[in-house]
């Protein structure tokens, strides 16, 4: 498994994914699942992948031969004239790439799914993030949905529901995204640091900061120690339930073995 | 799908379960996941199920019809003399369920599969709680494990986990109990009160608080509320991120290009 968010906020774009994958759970490696491309002041791209490594990796390569080939038939990832046309482009090759695998194989088709986040900017166009399906097509992000998962979501979701604001600072997006993290890699072997990040200031056109967190990290360690302190101390401050108090008459009297 | 929580304490056990079920998004009900059967002074047996309704609804009439007839070759749910043979016993029903559904129909197994938690005491043994596998095994909480969650568990795990602790009150348990259960309702359709629970506590063997909490409870609108808040505040509380402090040489440094 896999887990990465992909945040729109009003000043730019946060990404943020992890590095774990595995085959089994005697078959832990680190690798990378963002990639960024480039073409300062004309466009930023950043890809970021869960699902089957082969898959991924393997739609990758084809994206970054393509960008290299200018005067190829297809238009490669540097080419495209909007976002929508790298996220279509993205998707055919993401779907190409799995149909190509499940011909020649013997095994299910899911087997070999992945699924893409895509965010960025390119030209005079407005910053777009998208979610890409094994099947090749792809929602984007809005003011309702402002940010997109992918890989190992459930954990790490309540926290980004509460807590994520448009006009967060980038400082307070990188916070809540550990939050958030940290919370997954507590919970699943299948998520680990180190973490990558890439932060879009938007409107700028070229790769902003780009960072790796590792597992030593201190401020990751303060995040994730202060987080369980904070939870409690949260969960404490609530009111206390009361068995005569919080209860109504009729919620109070419900026996179950009247109904069985 | 649904949620399901069994918690042990030292001063008992609490069990809760919401009510809700699903067979797509467009055909929503109201079913009760709790049974409990009781004998006062002799046990107090709790059961909870996820997963096909229909077939934990025959594992539940099934075990009704044989807690009746004493007389019968199997020994019923109010004739073992063990929690560990009930569960046993209930293992075999479950899976007898599934495997009869599986051969008469056209469709995959795991299509009639369900997860039972079963929780209770017994004459002098210990209180016990399993989970039961839809193929009939089950495992058992112990310290190190001390609750277990079947169905849409993931949500409401990261607070489980973090604030989670063996000396609580019953009062605090339920109030536990209900922010892991609003985390997972505000992120899944498919998990919904009104929320039965059960307080059964040690050695009483007999049926202890029973009761059921609705949509529109007080109590639960103050915790699902104040949550929210006491989350955001626990969240602003954390250190602040610093581009420049809070990375070392080395992972402010990592270039994803240079490793393209």
């Amino acid at each position: 498994m896999t887990y990465c968010v992909g945040l729109t906020l009003d000043r730019g774009m946060v990404f943020m994914s992890d590095t774990r994958t595995n085959a089994g759970v005697d078959n832990i490696s680190t690798f990378r699942k963002m990639r960024i491309w480039e073409q300062p002041g004309e466009r930023s791209i950043t890809l970021m992948s869960a699902g089957n490594l082969a898959t991924t990796q393997a739609v990758v390569s084809l994206l970054e031969e393509r960008a290299k080939q200018v005067a190829d038939r297809d238009p490669g990832i540097m080419a495209c004239e909007s976002m929508f046309e790298v996220a279509t482009m993205v998707g055919d090759t993401l779907r190409e790439v799995i149909r190509d695998n499940t011909e020649h194989g013997q095994r299910a088709e899911s087997t070999f799914h992945a699924t893409l986040l895509l965010g960025g900017q390119l030209g005079d166009g407005q910053m777009r993030l998208f979610l890409i399906y094994p099947e090749g097509n792809f929602i984007e992000a809005s003011p309702d949905t402002p940010f997109f998962q992918i890989g190992e979501t459930k954990y790490g979701r309540p926290i980004l529901l509460r807590a994520y604001d448009p006009e967060m600072s980038f400082e307070d997006a990188i916070k809540l995204l550990l939050v958030s993290f940290d919370s997954t890699i507590k919970a699943n072997l299948s998520v680990a640091p180190p973490l990558d990040v890439h932060v879009y200031e938007k409107d700028s056109l070229k790769t902003g900061k780009v960072f790796r967190i590792d597992a030593d990290n201190d401020y990751f360690h303060d995040i994730s120690d202060g987080w369980g302190v904070a939870l409690r101390e949260a969960f404490a401050s609530l009111p206390q339930f009361d068995f005569d108090k919080s209860l109504s008459k009729r919620e109070a009297s419900f026996r179950h073995k009247d109904e069985g």
